[in-house]
């Protein structure tokens, strides 16, 4: 269970987690795309090599090689945020290097050579920009990136050039969904060159109110500006969903405590329980937890279910490949077994 | 409370209650509708002082005028089973004697002059009938029946002569229900001269999977042979429902366990409950009692609570009128209290 899912964060009413990551490549090598077999291993060897050789940070890192785990525990990985779907489904010489805390995950051999990436429970984004200069800095030592003077990093698609920086926010906005305002933040962040995902970032869909708030832009502005612009924004809708909340609640008590409650008896209680139907009902849990509707729950419980009942991670603890059948069954005896069962 | 929803009866899983009435009318008066007000007031008279002069059946009465009495409270002597819809709706002088235990109560001016009535938990139609008997011979002591040497006990309605008897049993049938195969007991029933009604006696619609059986004819069949009749016909829906519910069961037990734990966490823990609703989860809560999927529930407990979330009866022990969305908020508190709810 990666520890930054069972601690609590700032602001953890509304968001979920914040992530920082660099895109770095090799001066001396091709990108991953246009590498041979030859070169993608010593990408991944150079920089697994300058992380374990390194005294302080080898008994703080673990090396996988994506190409020596299996489908579920690749799959179990994307659901833990340590590394993309992209690298999960890599053919090539790929693998990543992980903090025992699981706060900093390094990928090697994605769509860049390097994808350095640090996540935080709560609003903590200059935390994770912080450890993210730290782990940078670190594996110059005895990289030398790809950099250009007028355009900085330079990265394999051009829409990372520059500090090749992402940060991104994860929040949970069941109010502004409910109410449809979400439409407006939606249409105001892609006007302003924020992009908004959902739980498993590019191209998927904000499944249980989840979404994901990024910059565009990665030229032309300094890391503290990239992050600084995201927190700003974030602050903004984060007092939006948290009025809206208020309102809701002061129009018809009964009726939000009566949709937050019934989903809490049905997560609670059911033997079946889908993927998606899951993640539904875990957002009104949430929501009840986070308004004090429903009492002795805590938020990280809530992040550390939200991993239990994924797919991939949910076969990994069950130690074998289940049927989907199967899985639905197993995720109601886990949501169960954390929450406990009123029977 | 009445006594007897809180006692335990035989083959409870299916059977919720037995009753046994007999249509009975002075020879010396016109039938009800066909009555003057003076004429009305004097069979109410009668009675009353037939049963409350009896030194020992006195202490065991109750007598209640109908027109004395609030709306509210007459609903919920309907809910209960002790008086029917239409001497609830009366506008003459109308009355009813109730035992102190709630098995026996005696109609005054329904459609016929009396109609006496007795209730029991689970299969216990010889039980009830025996009662009704020990009534109606109390009654006769003081009372001059319109008897015919051919017909028998003469009635208002000529489907009630002879024997004026009306023997009924509440069944539970979800499984039945479920699997359709509901549609060929009643097609079965409608055949044989058994009425299938609802949870309300006539023109009521089948609620929460509730059916009553009773017999069509009252003329040419003594009073033992039309209750062992129902009881046969009984014992055989009986046996279908058991066994289609170990059949259910056997298919995909975690189904069944999901559709029953499902309406049990929805019943538990919603804030507003309409009367439909309820009656649908109860019902499920009930089978899962019943085959012991939900443990630490009496059916007793179930019997109560259907009661208690009747509107009538819930305005009745609130004290005051409640509009519908009061009531649905107080139905599921009620529930709560009973059930206990999980949070």
């Amino acid at each position: 269970m990666p520890g930054w899912y069972v601690e609590d964060g700032p602001e953890s009413d509304v968001v979920v987690s914040s992530r920082v990551r660099f895109a770095r490549n090799f001066e001396e090598y091709p990108f991953p795309s246009k590498m041979t077999r030859e070169q993608g291993q010593s990408v991944l060897n150079a920089v697994r090599d300058a992380v374990l050789n390194n005294s302080s940070a080898a008994k703080n890192f673990v090396f996988i090689d994506i190409q020596q785990m299996s489908p579920i525990d690749r799959q179990a990985l994307v659901e833990m945020h340590l590394i993309s779907p992209d690298l999960a489904e890599s053919q090539k010489q790929s693998g990543v290097l992980i903090s025992k805390d699981e706060k900093i995950s390094i990928m090697i051999n994605e769509e860049d050579h390097l994808r350095i990436q640090c996540i935080y429970p709560g609003m903590q984004l200059d935390q994770a920009l912080d450890l993210c200069i730290k782990v940078d800095g670190l594996l110059e030592e005895n990289i030398r990136y790809a950099f250009d003077d007028k355009y900085g990093y330079l990265t394999c698609c051009p829409t990372n050039i520059g500090t090749g920086m992402r940060a991104s926010v994860m929040l949970h906005l069941p109010a502004l969904t409910m109410t449809g305002y979400i439409r407006n933040i939606l249409d105001a962040c892609s006007k302003i060159g924020i992009a908004v995902r959902g739980l498993y970032g590019e191209n998927s869909e904000a499944s249980g109110n989840m979404f994901q708030i990024s910059n565009q832009v990665t030229l032309g502005q300094s890391e503290e500006e990239i992050a600084s612009n995201i927190k700003n924004i974030t602050s903004q809708i984060i007092e939006h969903e948290r009025s809206l909340r208020d309102q809701l609640y002061k129009q018809n008590p009964y009726r939000l405590e009566d949709k937050v409650l019934r989903s809490f008896g049905l997560f609670t209680n059911a033997r079946i329980l889908s993927s998606e139907e899951s993640l539904k009902l875990l957002s009104d849990v949430r929501l009840g937890v986070n308004m004090g509707i429903i009492k002795g729950i805590s938020t990280e419980k809530l992040n550390e279910i939200m991993l239990l009942i994924q797919p991939g991670y949910l076969q990994k603890i069950t130690g074998k490949p289940l049927s989907p059948e199967e899985r639905d069954i197993k995720r109601a005896e886990i949501v169960r077994n954390k929450l406990g069962c009123s029977i």
